[in-house]
């Protein structure tokens, strides 16, 4: 893990000396699966390209510095470039192709909930548009923009509000800053026995804010619950003034606001401050693979788990294409021992499931063990423990090989979905044929992987990767062509326009199908009412204005 | 129970021969206690007085029976009275002295969801308020309200929309009208072995539509979560058009936009169709009573156990004030056997804690013997499964004994809230001091009694009871000012509004000190979105325009 403020390279996730290599067994294998070459096509350095002035006039500037102070207004090419984009496939390939468009005129970094608010209302004033900024994970969009019809766009980096106000462990309750990143949060939590729970794959970089801006899942959220569950307050600095929503344990006071601002990816305001539901460090955790036959059998499996209550807190099942690629990526001795023994199963074209159990040891245990007898029959074998650790330890750098492979020629960009166990095969089938087709030619074929990562009693998310060889003269064409095939056909199966990436600017065509029009409609007053100008976030959820 | 379409008496709840009785022990000991005198304050019949004549011009009535048929728009006084106010202390005191102002001009029973959509429109057109009627069973106004500025106000019954559109089992997700009372939902899902688990005191009567406008939470809340939990869609009639909202298993697509129906009370149109999350039905129940020496041992003993994440389906803890009530009101040898054992244990004093757990029989025991462990830690008393199926077989009875007790000149009424661990006992003293303060006179103080019924990890609801002598010259007045001090201390202890009870026009008046003034602006801009020309429910939640 990088330390606490390490930031994503602009091109790509990690810094440079991170980035992971595909190993030749692997290359070999998808150059035979995919139709894909191997060839050089690195990243521009972006130090060489130059930036667009800033826009932002000189008694704009001003009036900002006047409020944060003169060193937390940015307008220098690299800290605007920093925070310009989000790390989505068509964010990343624009970057490195020297494509420095959509920048912020500048970072403003305030140090207070007073600041944000006072920043947002001389934006009002002189119309700028305001980019709320945390971790820069985003891979939906919802950080570009060029402020739409605004006079200039700042991006309002929440990296000051980082402080722990209140932590309230009898009540499991901590008030903290927006800013905090995960494990600066989590470590902080260890301290008095705690831990949020929250682990997805943006760890590393994504804040409290952009979790519960985007409503955020986690690795662990089949356990420890959606980002959205975990919250029981925020603050909201908007341009009409302060709100503060959300009250623990729970209201019946009319309509529930909190939902209203989280999943509100800025368009409302800044989330400054949050209320966190912590729990007990667990004593325990213990993670193992299992293997179905196919993934019907799996589904199924996941589905009587959950109908009993007894679902583990990380659920992770790989369709065959994702266990067969894992495997054979991972091209070491253990992995080969496993394929060989999967195959002697029976289990040659199967699934792999990664369950995690965290909590106190007896309790793990009985959870366990009533599990585990209920998996036996639905005809699941156990793998054992070095699977799951295995998982584990290398649950954060699927990002890190994605710059590897962006190097060397690929497309690989993922997608994610949900929908109730009656449609889940559908638009399991849907999507995955609207990928190969939208992204096949004469002679080459994509790979499309596909994982739950997270179960309910009424259905399951579907995660869906994708590795192609890339057109490398129309890359942005030819994804957004398969991106729009596949989500026109998981909505038609049934599934949700998104689990837990959210909206930004890039699922914003589909909202209305997703929402009503009367949906949008409601938003779109709830908006007009808080940021009455539409400086707040002004291209993403709805679209560009 | 009474059979699935007995109506609500208009001056109580059940009808007259259910009525229960006050034993002659607890006349006795509430004559000691709170200085009452048993008299006769029967209601007055309320055939004999008159109802105000009708507001609906003769147009209008002619295009809503164009809508829905003859037989459903009715004028008549009974019809009226029936759906003219909810079951609140003030609404029963009110209708008890002969008072039957507030009726609606007409009651409508529209027969599908389009009828509802007609029906809006044509008020919208005759400038007619709409009011929601579900079961009937606001305890803080819901149903009130002469229209407000409107020319005349129809009552819009749900109970024709009570069919079940759909069920998935496999997904355990089933569609089903707003009108559909809880026991004729049950009896359904029973044939296929599921169960919704939502059991609120006003289940005999309450609609699955009332739970959602109200967020309802039920006796088994603890382990089926609160109704709101229960929702995963609804479709909403509203005077600008039809929308559905709401998408199973989970989406991340921008803000909630069901939690903005789910407690909307009316406000924004009529709830006409839910999809619920169901679950098996429980293959064992087990239901247990336990004993603590004192409230801070008992509220310890519930944090610990949500905490180890060892709560039960049903836990219900009584303060000392209720515990003992209940032992000396229930005035039956195996009570004051139970007296006897908890005064030798040094418990005279103490509280009693129901216990209910429910689900397949392995798991039953497993959870059982895990929190019966911890509560032993705690110090508690496992007092056996007797007073956990007595206080079963009595669940719904609270209401019909109020009546016995409102013809005897009581006051009897509760009010409720909840807080965090960290601030609970400050809230149940506050409360509990303003009601007995402010209920007080030289020679009489009232009986507040009060239990949680509702435990959440971060903390935990609470509901009094009071009984008091009632001033027969001013019973809404010394209730009003009563229910003013308590909702203030509350509040100022960091207690919620309401935790369950919803708003209504009682609770009105601190909305905006529960969600903020901002919150009361969102939701305007809301209702000014869905309800232009405010039609719908336009007495509740904002009070009165």
């Amino acid at each position: 893990m990088p330390d606490e403020r390490t930031e994503l390279s602009p091109t790509g996730w990690g810094p440079a000396e991170s980035a992971h290599d595909l190993p030749s067994a692997g290359r070999k294998w998808l150059h035979r699966e995919i139709g894909w070459t191997p060839r050089d096509t690195p990243a521009e350095a972006l130090a060489a390209v130059t930036t667009a002035a800033t826009r932002l006039s000189d008694s704009s500037s001003s009036a900002l510095i006047e409020i944060v102070g003169e060193d937390q207004v940015r307008t220098d090419g690299p800290s605007r470039l920093r925070r310009g984009a989000g790390r989505s496939y068509l964010d990343l390939i624009r970057r490195r192709s020297g494509d420095v468009s959509g920048l912020p005129d500048a970072v403003v970094l305030p140090g207070s909930h007073d600041e944000v608010l006072a920043v947002l209302s001389r934006c009002v004033e002189d119309d700028i548009a305001v980019v709320p900024f945390g971790g820069g994970t985003s891979v939906v969009g919802g950080l570009g923009g060029d402020g739409g019809e605004h006079r200039a766009v700042v991006a309002l980096d929440v990296a000051r509000l980082n402080a722990i106000d209140s932590i309230d462990a009898k009540s499991l309750l901590v008030t903290a800053g927006a800013g905090l990143r995960g494990p600066e949060f989590e470590a902080r939590m260890a301290r008095y026995g705690l831990t949020l729970g929250h682990f997805p794959q943006s760890y590393e970089y994504a804040t409290l804010g952009g979790y519960a801006a985007t409503r955020s899942v986690g690795q662990a959220s089949t356990g420890y619950g959606r980002f959205d569950e975990l919250v029981s307050g925020v603050r909201l600095a908007t341009p009409v003034g302060s709100w503060q929503v959300g009250r623990a344990p729970a209201s019946a006071a009319g309509p529930d606001l909190l939902g209203l601002v989280l999943g509100s990816e800025g368009v409302l305001g800044v989330i400054t401050e949050l209320t966190l539901r912590v729990r007990p460090a667990p004593e325990t955790k213990h993670y193992e693979g299992w293997s179905f036959r196919s993934l019907p059998r799996a589904l199924e499996g996941l589905r009587q788990l959950a109908r009993a209550e007894l679902l583990p807190d990380i659920a992770r099942l790989s369709d065959p294409d994702e266990t067969r690629a894992n495997i054979v990526l991972a091209a070491s001795s253990k992995a080969n021992a496993l394929q060989t023994l999967l195959r002697a199963r029976g289990h040659g074209a199967g699934c792999l499931l990664i369950v995690g159990w965290e909590g106190d040891t007896d309790s793990v245990g009985v959870r366990r063990r009533a599990a585990s007898s209920l998996l036996r029959r639905c005809e699941a074998v156990r793998i054992g423990r070095s699977v799951g650790q295995s998982w584990l330890s290398s649950r954060y750098s699927g990002p890190y090989l994605r710059d590897a492979l962006l190097d060397v020629g690929l497309l690989v960009e993922t997608l994610e979905t949900a929908a109730s166990w009656s449609d889940l095969a559908e638009v399991y089938q849907a999507t995955r044929e609207a990928l190969i087709t939208s992204l096949s030619t004469a002679d080459k074929k994509p790979l499309v992987m596909c994982h739950v990562s997270h179960v309910y009693p009424t259905g399951a998310s579907l995660y869906f990767t994708v590795l192609a060889d890339r057109d490398d003269d129309r890359p942005l064409q030819q994804w957004l062509l398969a991106k729009r095939a596949a989500t026109d056909a998981l909505l038609s199966a049934g599934g949700v326009l998104t689990h837990h990436h959210a909206v930004g600017i890039d699922h914003a065509p589909w909202l209305s199908r997703e929402i009503g029009d009367l949906g949008v409609a409601v938003l779109h007053a709830v908006k007009d009412r808080l940021d009455p100008t539409g400086i707040c976030n002004p291209c993403v959820l709805f679209g560009r204005p």
